[in-house]
C-alpha cells in the first residue's frame, strides 16, 4: 500500500527539517557541518549499512564496471523502484549516472526557479551511492548537477590508491 | 532484496546523527526542541502524508475502534510488515497498542542499562501514529513505554473537542 513510498517521505520529512527556517537543526553558518554535509554524511552510512546486506555473491565483483552496473541496476530498483537511465564512463575511473527522472526530484516545480532548490535532494543519494562503492572496497567522490528537473546526473570519480 | 530494510536504515541514521556526540544538530539544552520532538514531529508529518495516500473508502471509518485497528494491522503492515501484536482500549478513548518485538527495538541491547537508550527509537513512531490519525480527523496524544526490550507500548488517548 504504501511502503514503497515511506522513504521518500522519510527523506522529504529530513529535508525539510534541516531546511526549516525557525530549525533547530540548521548548524548555520558558524556550524562545523552544512546541511548539505549531515545528509551526504547520513546517505553514506545508509548506503554502507545496505552493502552490508548485500548477499555474498555480489561483493565478488570482478571489474569495477560491474560495480556500478550493479549500483545502477539493484541499488537503483531497490531504493526507488526503477532502473539509472545510462551510464558513461571514460574508461579512466569516471562515470556518469544519469537518471531521466529521478523519484526525489519529481516532486520540485519544474520550473528554473527551482534549479537552486535541487542540491538538497541531491545530497542524501549521493551519501549513499558513495557509501555502497566503499563496502564494496572503492573509494569515490560522488557529485551530481541538474540541467533540467526531474532528470539528473551523478558523477563517481573512483580515487585510485 | 534491500527495500524492506531502508527505512529502518535511515531511522537509525537520523536518530544516530540527532544524537551523536559531536552532532551540529543536536539542539541541546539550549535549544527551543529536544532531539525526540524533532523526531515525533518529522514521524507526525510522514504519518499526516501517509494518510493522505490512503484509498478513500479507508477515510471513511464509523468508528473510533476500526481507525485504532487500521492502524495495528495496515499501517504497521506496510513500515514495519508485521502486525501490531494487541490493542486493548477502555472503551472511554485510551486505546493501548502492544508490538512485543517492535521492529525499531530489536537492534537495541536487550539488558536493563539498555531501557534509557528506548526513548529516542519510539519518538517518530509516537509521531507517526499521531500524524496518521490526525489525517484521519482525530485528535490524539500519543506516548510509547518498554518494560522489557523489544517489547513496546503505545498509548493513544483521544482528545475529544
Amino acid at each position: 500500500m504504501v511502503d514503497a513510498v515511506l522513504f521518500e517521505l522519510l527523506h522529504t520529512e529530513m529535508v525539510a527539517e534541516l531546511w526549516a527556517p525557525d530549525s533547530d537543526l540548521d548548524p548555520g553558518p558558524g556550524g562545523q557541518r552544512t546541511s548539505l554535509q549531515v545528509l551526504e554524511g547520513v546517505g553514506f552510512r545508509v548506503g554502507q549499512a545496505l552493502g552490508e546486506r548485500l548477499p555474498r555473491e555480489m561483493l565478488a565483483f570482478r571489474e569495477e564496471l560491474d560495480v556500478l552496473k550493479f549500483l545502477c541496476k539493484d541499488l537503483w530498483g531497490a531504493v526507488f523502484q526503477k532502473q539509472m537511465d545510462s551510464l558513461r564512463t571514460n574508461h579512466q575511473g569516471t562515470y556518469i549516472l544519469q537518471d531521466s527522472s529521478f523519484p526525489l526530484l519529481v516532486h520540485v516545480g519544474s520550473g528554473l526557479q527551482y534549479l537552486e532548490e535541487a542540491p538538497k535532494f541531491l545530497a542524501f543519494t549521493c551519501g549513499l551511492l558513495r557509501g555502497t562503492l566503499s563496502t564494496l572496497g572503492i573509494k569515490s567522490l560522488v557529485s551530481a548537477s541538474v540541467a533540467a528537473l526531474p532528470a539528473c546526473k551523478f558523477q563517481v570519480v573512483i580515487e585510485r590508491s
